[in-house]
C-alpha cells in the first residue's frame, strides 16, 4: 500500500515500513496516477489532501497528524470517508510542560523585571510555586504534565475537562460548566484546551470578568479559545497582571500587533515544543505511528492515539 | 538574661522568649550599660557588637545570623571569645532553589530570547531540562533542594563538596578537588559555595578554560568565589554562553557596570531568596532560632544550624 510522507521519513523508517508491503512517496515525487491510491497520509499537507478528497474511489484510510490539534482538517468531510485520525498528543506533552513552568517561574521570581534591568534596583515581590495555586483547562497528557511539575515544588493544580471526571495528579478536578469554584482559589490559569466549535472564545471578557488580580494566563492550548482583545482589556484595567501566550491569532502575529506592546505579555511564537534533538524538527513522531502499523495493514485497526472526529480531539 | 533583637520580633516571639526569662532590647534603646550584659544577637549590628566585642567581661554566648553565610562576621575574634554562632542555613533553600530552577528554564526554554522580541522570529534551539546536565557546588539544604527538583524534571544532577561524600539526591558527588570528570558532563554549573579563604576567587580564569561552550554558569553563593572579569572574558569568547548571578561584587554594581551591558547576563540583585508571604522580610528565622532557645537556657547547649568557625560555614 502507498504511504504519503508530507514529514520527511528516514532510511531506517523506510525500511521498517517495507516489511509491512508500505511503500512511500513524498509531494515532489507523487504522480496524479498515485493520488487515489494514497491508503496512508503522515501529516497532512492540504493541496494534496484536497486533491485525495475530490476523488470518491479514494483508497485514503489514515491520517497520522504531527500535532495534538486537529482543528486545520477537513473534519466532517474525513468522516464520510472513513478516514481514520491519528493525532500526535503526548508527544510534545514533556516539552510544553517544561514551557508552562518556565512561564510560571519566570513570573513567580521577578525575572520579568530582572530581564530589561539595567541598573541595581532589586525587586522583591516574588512568590514561591505553593503561593500560586494553577488551575488547567484540559486533563489529557500536556494537563497531566503540567500537574506533575506543579506537584514536585509542593504547589496545588486544579483540573477542568468536559465531565469533570477526576484525573490522577490534579488536587481536584472541575467541568467546563462548574469552574468557577476553582478559579475562584487560582492565581495562575493555564488554557491547554483543543480548537472546537465548544472552546472556540472561551476565554472571553466572561471569563476574565470573573478574575481579579490573575497573578498569570497562560495559553499553550489554541489560539481560537482566546479573545485576544478581551484579554488585553483585562491586563489593561489589572483584571489579569501577567500573560504567556504560545499560541495566538493570527500566526505570525502582524508587525506592531498590541501584544508585542504590552511589558506584561510574554509570548514564545509556538515554540513551546522545542528540544535540543529535534530542534526545529517533528522527531519522534515516527515511533508515535510505528506502534499502530502492524495492527492497521494486517486488518485495518488502529489503536493508539485516534481523534473522535465528531469532538475534534 | 539579655537578647538583642537586630531583627525585629513580634509580640509572640517576646511571649515565648519571657517564659525562659529572656529578656528583649533593641538597637534604639540599648543603653551603654546593658551592652556588655547581652547574651544572645538576634541578628548582627556590626557598629554594636564591636562595641560588646571590645569589652572581655562581654557575657556574649550566642549569635543567631539571619544568613546562610557568615563572612560578615569576625570570626576569629568570635571564637576566641566562645560565642556559639547559628546560622539560617536552610531557611531560604526553597526559594533559592525555585530561582535557581527558573534561571535554567529561562535559558533552556529561549524566554531569554522572547522576553525582548517585539516581532514575529520563533526561536526553536530549546533544550529541555534532561538535556542539560547540573553540577552543584555545594551540596547543603540549597544545594539538595535544587537537586531534588532537578531529578523531578527527570534531569542528572552532580554535586561537589569537600571530601567528595554522597548526599542523598545527587546522581554523583565529587570532590573539590576531583570535579573534573563531572564537568566535563555537565552543561549547568551552579555556584552555591560559601565565603571561605578556600572558595575565594575559585570559578577563575582557571576554571573556565576547563569549559567549551557551558550552557549556562549560575551564582547563588556569595560574589567572592567568582571572578567577575574571568567569567566576563569567558563569555565574550564562548567558553561560557549565559550566567545568572544572584549575588554579585560589589552590591550594589555600580552604574555602567559590565555586567549590565551583556545580554547573555541575568542579573537578579541578591534577590533569590523572595517570597511573597515574607516579601522584603527575613520571615522563618524565629522559627529555626526558637528550636534551640530551651536547652541554650537549660544548659547552655546548642544542637541546630551551629557554625564551624574554623571553617566559616
Amino acid at each position: 500500500m502507498l504511504l504519503l510522507a508530507v514529514k520527511g521519513i528516514t532510511e531506517s523508517n523506510r525500511k521498517f515500513l517495507s516489511q509491512y508491503d508500505v511503500t512511500v512517496v513524498t509531494p515532489d515525487t507523487i504522480t496524479a496516477q498515485q493520488i487515489p491510491e494514497i491508503v496512508i497520509s503522515y501529516a497532512w499537507d492540504d493541496a494534496i489532501g484536497q486533491k485525495i478528497l475530490a476523488n470518491p474511489n479514494s483508497k485514503l484510510k489514515w491520517i497520522q497528524t504531527q500535532s495534538a490539534g486537529v482543528d486545520y482538517l477537513p473534519l466532517k468531510k474525513l468522516k464520510d470517508f472513513g478516514v481514520v485520525v491519528t493525532n500526535a498528543s503526548g508527544l510534545k506533552a514533556i516539552p510544553i510542560a517544561q514551557t508552562v513552568l518556565s512561564y510560571i517561574l519566570y513570573f513567580a521570581r521577578g525575572l520579568n523585571i530582572y530581564a530589561s534591568r539595567t541598573h541595581w534596583e532589586p525587586y522583591t515581590n516574588q512568590y514561591l510555586v505553593t503561593e500560586l495555586p494553577v488551575l488547567v483547562f484540559g486533563t489529557g497528557r500536556i494537563g497531566q504534565q503540567i500537574a506533575s511539575h506543579i506537584r514536585a515544588f509542593g504547589g496545588t493544580v486544579y483540573g477542568v475537562n468536559t465531565t469533570g471526571h477526576m484525573v490522577d495528579g490534579f488536587d481536584e478536578v472541575y467541568s467546563m460548566h462548574d469552574y468557577q469554584k476553582a478559579l475562584a482559589k487560582s492565581r495562575v490559569v493555564v488554557d491547554g484546551l483543543p480548537g472546537t466549535p465548544e472552546t472556540d472564545d472561551f476565554f472571553n471578557n466572561h471569563f476574565f470578568d470573573q478574575v481579579n488580580q490573575l497573578f498569570l494566563f497562560i495559553n499553550i492550548g489554541r489560539g481560537t479559545t482566546l479573545n485576544q482583545n478581551d484579554l488585553l482589556a483585562a491586563i489593561d484595567d489589572s483584571r489579569v497582571k501577567y500573560a504567556a501566550l504560545d499560541v495566538t491569532t493570527p500566526e505570525p502575529l502582524p508587525k506592531n500587533h498590541p501584544l508585542f506592546d504590552r511589558p506584561q505579555v510574554l509570548l514564545t511564537q509556538h515554540t513551546s515544543w522545542g528540544e535540543y534533538v529535534n530542534a526545529g524538527r517533528t522527531g519522534g513522531l515516527f515511533r508515535l505511528f510505528e506502534k499502530n502499523v502492524p495492527s492497521f495493514v494486517k486488518s485495518g485497526t488502529i489503536q493508539y492515539n485516534i481523534v473522535n472526529l465528531d469532538k475534534g480531539y
